[in-house]
């Protein structure tokens, strides 16, 4: 029988040990828990950037994944710190929007606002809520504690989630936004599901980005054509542009955030994922 | 059951595959070993950050713990390589001063010289102890071997430890140091225990760096004022010196090692921690 | 009982949690694996610093060890993906060369080309076969598949091999290349076994590598003289260039694939590992 599975993603990064010391905590509480890191390199303080990588990953762990989550700038103010159980699996960390993947469209969510009163051995530091609060959170449930266990329930409607800006129309150009630049420099936009599809399948369409007009399409990073972006479906499903063995975002100074317009798509399609 | 709990800390980074090939080593030896990455980013050859971080860390560990930590600029010199059993817990490494913060305050301390050849298989190089004598030390450890099985006693007093400089009145100046900086560039000093909390107590006192004078005081980064350094109890007790959402030693030019005057303190307050 | 291990090697970076995600798979099928980065910091699409890795690597994980290995430039093109029976292990990866220090001096392969209708759940992308296609096959071989249960058999000699430049004798120079620089600056050529411990053992022989002679020779990094270039043998059995506690890549501006011409060695010894 093996151990409940504990995923973690920060913006703590590798050097100070910070992500070690959560799992020194956890594994003092449940020895037998199984660790897997999914990052530690969240930008600093970047919830959005946090709450990507867990809406791109959290499908892909197997059910009842302690989802431990700490990209927290506002560690030790009255924001407040939870564990959710959601989608059949679990959620620890600050109530800041970091969750937002994991609640929507979840059909119901239990929630709790964590009192370490009630599970931590040790006393709460005011900074590293990491490793004081959420880490022996996560450890109890991997323990077998209930969401009761860990403090008092909460009105799940009122989870802070983040108000993402989306792919909006203006006139006949569909506006959409890079939401997300990769390790390989690929640009990710927050256009998803039949849409971007559609965008794939339509090819009298363009993307409009950073002065250049993307006609080429591509069904994988090898096909794209050298030299010029093309436009691909991203594994997550969503619209992107690539540069064949090059980062798009460093050759083409595109940030996150910036619009991608996409021109000649017939206008009876709907914006939005 | 658990299998034993090794911890890493190196200077090893992740690009080149060594901490992956100590760990297979620990496997091939010790399969149950239960393996956790405190760091690989020490930086190259720096043991006094590699003891702060073991320094910060070691404490959050269940008892029982084996850190196999290598920062070994001396490697392969006349440096001893060695096995602890110290403050319940097991440390493997180079005898450098890495093993510090372990050697502190420890009630008592048993010490071997590793001999390899009572129980390495193979070869030992002379540029990787880290796979070829430190990783079967920690395996043969987390498998139930006694100190005795993996070298000769050593007298624990003759371990190096390293001599950190410490705070210091100079007149009615206290005289601390940037001990480390951390991932989100937050300053941490050499000041902590009773002395750090007295600061942080004495509106009066106020730090000077880099030429600022630092007045205001945090209870957490979120509590920070905006655009100015603000003084804050660290989550190791120390204090610190951040910047609301920003590298506070990128915005200032700050080095490790510089000092931080506090002024305003009442004389009769002991410096050191 | 310890599960299977499954070391993963790829150029995924850490940031955006795909390495994480594999795992999540991986754990989702064979939940009592045991994983292990060997590196997720290969540069990207750089088949050949993967196979060094892999190279150096390999050896010292223990018998029946998956290698997760996905530098993968090619993903979604007609580049096969893999699984091999191997020297005692197993390989699963895209057929591109990264597999080469495997296969080499190995005394028999069975190998197959995947086919993920056979094994994998759900859909396979275009663009993310590590964890779509390679992820779920490396787990069906820790639960205990078969070759044959992943997919059609493939003759071994059709497996690709990266055609590395090799040392070679120009007249009585012997010239040899930097074939990897590792994280500490050290630069690690393409000359060993008995030939690099023939330079090491030969005083009159020495290294020019960018304009610079290099007659010293050091045991160990320790040893290595201050300010110049020293000859050590790296602990992949390599003769490397090294500069004491510091980098000799970044002083001396040099690159992997840079000429290292060896002097004054007799002429009958071999060229060649």
């Amino acid at each position: 029988m093996s151990g409940a599975l504990v995923a973690l993603l920060t913006d703590f990064g590798a050097a100070d040990g910070y992500v070690g010391v959560m799992k020194g905590v956890i594994l003092g509480i449940a020895p037998d828990s199984r660790l897997v890191d999914i990052t530690a390199e969240i930008p600093a303080h970047d919830i959005v950037a946090g709450a990507w990588v867990l809406g791109t990953s959290w499908r892909y762990f197997p059910a009842e994944t302690i989802f431990l989550a700490v990209v927290d700038p506002g560690v030790g103010s009255a924001r407040r710190a939870v564990a959710l159980r959601v989608s059949g699996h679990w959620f620890v960390g600050p109530d800041n929007g970091l969750a937002t993947p994991l609640l929507d469209d979840a059909p119901s969510i239990d929630a709790v606002r964590l009192q370490p009163e009630r599970y931590a051995a040790g006393p709460v530091s005011a900074t590293f809520h990491g490793r004081d609060l959420f880490a022996p959170a996560a450890a109890h449930l991997a323990k077998g504690a209930r969401l009761a266990d860990l403090g008092e329930p909460l009105d799940a409607t009122s989870l802070i989630r983040l108000a993402l800006v989306k792919p909006v129309w203006r006139a006949t150009t569909l506006v959409a936004h890079v939401a997300h630049i990769d390790h390989f420099g690929n640009l990710i936009t927050d256009l998803a599901g039949s849409l971007a599809e559609r965008v794939m399948a339509t090819p009298e369409s363009a993307a409009q980005l950073a002065g250049h007009l993307v006609r080429d399409r591509a069904q994988s990073y090898a096909e794209a054509p050298a030299g010029v972006m093309a436009l691909i479906l991203d594994s997550s499903g969503h619209l992107a542009l690539c540069l064949k063995a090059a980062s798009a975002a460093a050759v083409f100074h595109v940030s996150r955030g910036d619009e991608v317009h996409i021109l000649g798509l017939p206008a009876d399609a709907d914006a939005g994922a």
